[in-house]
């Protein structure tokens, strides 16, 4: 595939053009079986399966929880894996997605229900090409409080003056919780914003990166700052968080040089390498 | 064993009978000894050492605390290993047992004494295939606090609007805290009443499911919303819930797609497979 | 070596003659070289080597604290490691030691300095047969808080109606904090009562058992009842805890079955058996 | 390399002259390329390494975070990794420094960015032989909260009356947080003053010692104490912490026996000896 296909591709996508319009059609596009981008880069590939293992590694999913990555040969495609534990994922798992969360080529997979939190995130916010879910346990805490979080140090100053709350409840009343249709994902998108995550009421929390390792290491250091965040509550005093100032200068600078370092090492640990 | 034998006993088995009656008599079938159901499905026993494994891989038991699973060709039998730490279960140590407790075929291993949580649970509870009882360490301080446990996200929705309590006290005063006869089995399945769960105070949690994954992943989610709620409560602030409408919706999906995606990864582990 | 040997030893030792009158003299007898009550149990050697593995394993000790065991040929003897990580003792570590904390044959190992917390309880308390002595993180709140330990539930029975505090200062004023002559020793002995273990301020805790289990088991269960503890006030609801005619209800009955179904797992974890 | 050598080197360095005159000159060093002190002895480049890794291992750095150690030759030079996880450095990765954070030899390596906290102290504190710096996360609480870090027991007598909080906002405004040039690192260092650790603001900590494993053992002991201390004043009730004397008799007796225990185990764990 060559690079003057791509850009065609990425610059005007039959997929993306529909949704700009307004017309994402998802069933559709079932019957469709829309055409692949083409097969991904291999090191993207082993970085998306690094990272399922990676979040299982360090806690930040269980058997639940998923992440995902726009495709390098077109923005409106992304990868994620079939329904499995991401420990467990391997290259046979990785599904390719339209921006409406329809697979190109299922071949009898199973899928993550809440694909539509990624393929929504992806539609509404250009910069971003890398989406976590997850139900990291003390980030839950902040999610059904309204005692907000907030950085408590460098590492996680992407967290800025605070993460957004997206409530299922406000757009789609009582339900199983989960963002299983692109009503739900589109609501969660634009509780998100501008912002780099997204708590998710009694639920979990959405995560962003422009990069692989960008979500992976923000969903962890989110999970970490809310740990240390919550000791520091306990300990009853007065809290000095990071400055707003602070959190911009610190991304600004390249956020943590870019989480080169963990990656690294999480990448090795992950694949065995 | 063909189907229409066991047909026959599980419709009208003679323990079951007995019990419902309000002749049960455990000595009497000690020195009787009851007679098997059969052989049960390998995958079956499979699944209960898997079981055992996960639960200790979690730290949902430790030396103490069991599972056990209804037996596939008779309802009022069930299988529970013998008294050992549940990490080192095999399959030589797995005893049939009636719904009196009374094991069919002891050969001299040690039992626990309280089989009565599983047997009392399974006679009351014809919905219930497995039960867990452990000790796991955050759900303790909400059987002996007057502060109820709440479900804080989708994961454990199981809790509902609560769990309730068994006070060993209330119907046999002062005790060394075991269930470990019939009277006290029932008091605390009526006290489960049609719950998930049920805590006990100054002790621990019996937790039932529709299959054993049902009755694992309750106890690790359990496990989970309790040391997140313990948390959330430690934020200071106040705290949203999980609406009892919404938890009966994830019940009504089919609970976390029934835990398949879990006890995939739980079992692999376990038996290194 | 006999019965009749041993019993003549066990009865009439020089070493506790000394110091029933009042002249333990360490100085005179590591010149004396006290003589062996002869190689000990095979078995209680592994005994003595799982328990030091056992504890690091549950985080009870890091590199620091000890565990010790009578001598099973002579009751005014005991063993104890040669001061290294509880984690990497062997058989060549074990020192047998007197009543006074004296070596009997140390040939140029190095001492545990608190050496004394286990002769002084062994003089004090003929129905100890091992002690522990560790700082797990637990369990140091309590000593150093006026809110005092209590049992949460019936693993942590051995607690009772709570456990006394030692505080150096009170017989030696400023000191370095360690329990490291038989004036300190014995103090923290008297301390100590007939209780099950005593907590030691701004130190950690000293542990007894009736046999090797005991003393591990009630060390592991001390720490994950102070745990459990910690979280259940942090509910701020009011706690109910094991009654003391409940504790002594679980004494009774064998306290856990006598630790027998951990003993058999912990000992095989450490030996690799 | 001879000991006269040594000697006139360690006593005169040009660096640090520079440095005493207020004249320190980084970006000329870094033109000069600056001399080595020759091979450092290579049992301490071993301890360096077991450091690194006894430090991850221990969850007192992830990715992040580095330890160093003066040179054996030069004590105005000081060895440090390049900027790699902690976990995975090798001896190929080991940097010489001089005291002005200017590398000998970088042969195109990365290097961390806050060099400048180790060369800084370095330069204060004659007595300092090895530095961490990590942002461990029970002590991050500690150096954001008005609540005083504390001493709770002999294992952390380091910390005496408490210890000093540096924040970079006072002569550096609002930054991206980082230590990344001589002023910021002595401006560290003077907050340090004569403490044993200094805590920062919004990032984590830096930790001296007059060998590896001191620095090693307080950063260890330093989070324990910070995750106890949390613990206790959770109890709600009043706390007595380690008396000032009663620390300093800790430090005059050795510090915990030098920490020869716990290297040992933690040298033979991370290099698989």
């Amino acid at each position: 595939m060559g690079l003057s296909i791509r850009r065609t591709i990425s610059l005007m996508p039959a997929t993306a053009l529909a949704v700009s319009l307004g017309f994402g059609a998802p069933a559709a596009h079932a019957q469709d079986n829309p055409t692949s981008a083409g097969p991904a880069d291999p090191e993207l590939i082993l970085d998306l399966i690094a990272a399922n293992k990676t979040l299982a590694a360090h806690g930040i999913v269980d058997a639940y929880g998923h992440v995902s990555v726009r495709h390098n040969l077109d923005s409106s495609r992304f990868l994620m894996a079939a329904a499995r534990a991401p420990a467990i994922v391997t290259e046979a798992d990785i599904i390719e997605y339209t921006l409406d969360g329809v697979p190109v080529d299922l071949r009898g997979r199973s899928q993550y229900s809440e694909r539509f939190i990624h393929a929504e995130i992806y539609k509404a916010r250009p910069d971003v090409i890398s989406v976590v879910h997850n139900h990291s346990p003390s980030v839950i805490p902040f999610g059904i409080s309204d005692v907000p979080i907030k950085p408590v140090y460098h590492m996680s100053a992407f967290i800025g003056e605070g993460l957004p709350i997206y409530d299922i409840r406000d757009e789609s009343g009582m339900t199983n919780m989960l963002v299983n249709n692109p009503v739900k994902g589109g609501a969660l998108a634009a509780e998100l914003g501008d912002a780099t995550a997204v708590l998710m009421r009694g639920h979990g929390v959405a995560v962003t990166g422009a990069s692989i390792p960008f979500a992976v290491a923000r969903s962890i250091y989110l999970e970490v700052n809310a740990a240390i965040q919550l000791q520091a509550i306990g300990l009853g005093g007065s809290i000095t968080y990071l400055d707003p100032a602070e959190a911009s200068e610190v991304l600004e600078a390249g956020e943590n040089r870019g989480y080169d370092r963990p990656w690294e090492l999480w990448r090795r640990d992950a694949l065995g390498q």
